[in-house]
């Protein structure tokens, strides 16, 4: 089941270097083992931004939800979910 | 050159009803032509809505632009392109 | 798997009354079958607006947009859609 | 008497970590005291945020006012509340 | 009970003049009989708009609906409802 | 001369709680004595919110303001004002 | 007593020419009318816009209110009303 | 004196064909002779929109707005107006 | 050359109370001998706020910027521009 | 390939002067050697504003989104990018 993901990303100005540096390692790490497990399909940034736009293939909302809010930057983020179904015109569809 | 493409899409309600099918038509025809041919690279249904989310694969923005002008729905959506770039946590990156 | 679904409607001014009374029907007959089918499983009135806050569960996302783009006033409502989860606090889970 | 309760909560970065656990074990027990008395009907957890859907039964706008005051959270959320009534297409009305 | 309640009219251009006068009239004298019962205790308008803000003191939700849902322009109007209760300075509370 | 004014107020979530408890203790006193004197004729708590509507009866502008700019927690809030005048379907006009 | 007033136009494109012409003829005579009489002391034209930023210096919110309404392009208008108070920085205070 | 100007274009869906396309080829000649006169410095199409992003460098406000309105198109746009200054980076100044 | 400007402030609530009333004093200096020249033609308290409503007279944007950036307050403030120019209806154009 | 990149700075109030003359030089420095490279084409300041314009020329989406991130203001920047292509009206096309 598919899902567009937005997150926008506001680390405090202030923020020590050292826990930023160790979260954004676990950031990338957390991201990219779930890339490998097929669930976290796609991301991009988006340009000028730090932001990023993703697609997820999940089981249902609750391990989309367990994803996200385990996401090391979490409490950083502001996220918008859009839920996504087959488009007609899709030729693989 | 990736893009995400936010096509909202408002049919007037008073749209006689064989315009209304000839333009669906020949928007799928031409969404789907330029998916056989690489540029319009995924197209979802947002849920619930008369939206769809895009991703397209193109050489510029005038390519873009040219394509997204020429959709037969054109006159009836209203557009938002961001602009994408590679992710430092891709793993295909 | 539960959705959050705010459904509001804007009936044309100028609606042939016939037209509308027999959508309103079918829109009526459409929203009560599936809560007898237990997918629309509450239904509300916004005290003072011509809206719905309705909740849905549903197989998946593809089920509930095949059940929204099917409601007969679809083409007079602007829908919002929120992915609903488990709450930690909610004495049921 | 029915509500509709967005609650978004938005916890100081820089938050004692024990007046947090403290904090959100407070908010908790309230919580599940108030769905256990029958006034939170329900609670949901809005997928990818920090935040809840919860519906509410109470005697009155008082009554309401001063359950959400009383939120432990209060403080660091914003609260959005919507008057229900019977929809007319509600099979159980 | 007490809600605020505000009101905004927006009569298409074109309305038919007969039909406008008309339902003004029947806007006013149902207006009037409900304050007259008590339930529509104030109405402002306010100042450069076609808009009121007004106060209502209703049994519940419920009533507050089928008031409003029988406004004679209530098909002109956009509306939003705050449900209000006693401030701790209220030196009348 | 009528104004309807929307008071929100956020403390900052660190404010000494001295300071707050003294400060919410003038407010209190000074609204009080405006509504004793007849300036403030209603205050009402938003439900769910820190923030009251009220209704002002002033001789002018210059007069609203300075009421409103000597509020105890004006540095904490942000104000809406806006202007009332009689509403045609009044019983009392 | 001081105004600022922002007016916007917004003229249904399939507005008879007469008709038009007509109210723009009037809505110039009464504006003037008042400017001559000193309760619209100032109007500007906002640069690109079919908009003007007014001030007004009237008795009170009711004069403002006949003032506005009465404009013959009032039903295609909308209108921002902001009061104002003497600055403590005005040369002229 | 610099002006950055979005324009917005909405075309009515049942505007008359032959009125479009004479509306359309006045503003193209509009806009070309303001080009090579040098007061429409540059203009842009916005990727996936009916809008452009201009650049214009004129007189004076007046100047500016004697020009906004006289566009053909005025009636069916929405205009933002940016005025520019030197940027203390700029390499030019 | 006229622009309206709109100024709000919020200044840190744990603002140093020395730099606050010196930098206050400093705004209304560099306020008012702008005033004396002829550049800032009026200043309006808005009611209820920490915003002023200011007309310039000014050379060119070049100079409207030169003094907006040199307030004192400027770091605490946000601010809208809009060029002005004169209305048809004006009795004094 | 063109875009118009909108920056809008928000400098906290207790920066550090040291860091932040530091930080406005190398930004300073870094635009005008992008500048010279014939990538950064334009830039203005937008007036009243903390922000600037800017057009930039440059091969695709990865190189712009390169430079924004590089920005020595990036952290305490907003960023909005509008993808642009040749109007058919441009007279240089």
């Amino acid at each position: 089941m598919l899902f567009a993901v937005k997150m926008d990303v506001a680390l405090p100005t202030d923020l020590d270097p050292t826990v930023r540096d160790e979260t954004l390692a676990r950031e990338k790490a957390y991201s990219q083992e779930l890339q490998r497990g097929g669930e976290w399909v796609s991301i991009w940034r988006c340009v000028g931004k730090y932001s990023n736009l993703s697609i997820f293939d999940v089981r249902d909302n609750e391990r989309l939800h367990e994803i996200l809010w385990g996401l090391p930057l979490f409490r950083f983020m502001s996220i918008e979910v859009t839920p996504l179904a087959t488009h007609p015109s899709d030729i693989r569809a």
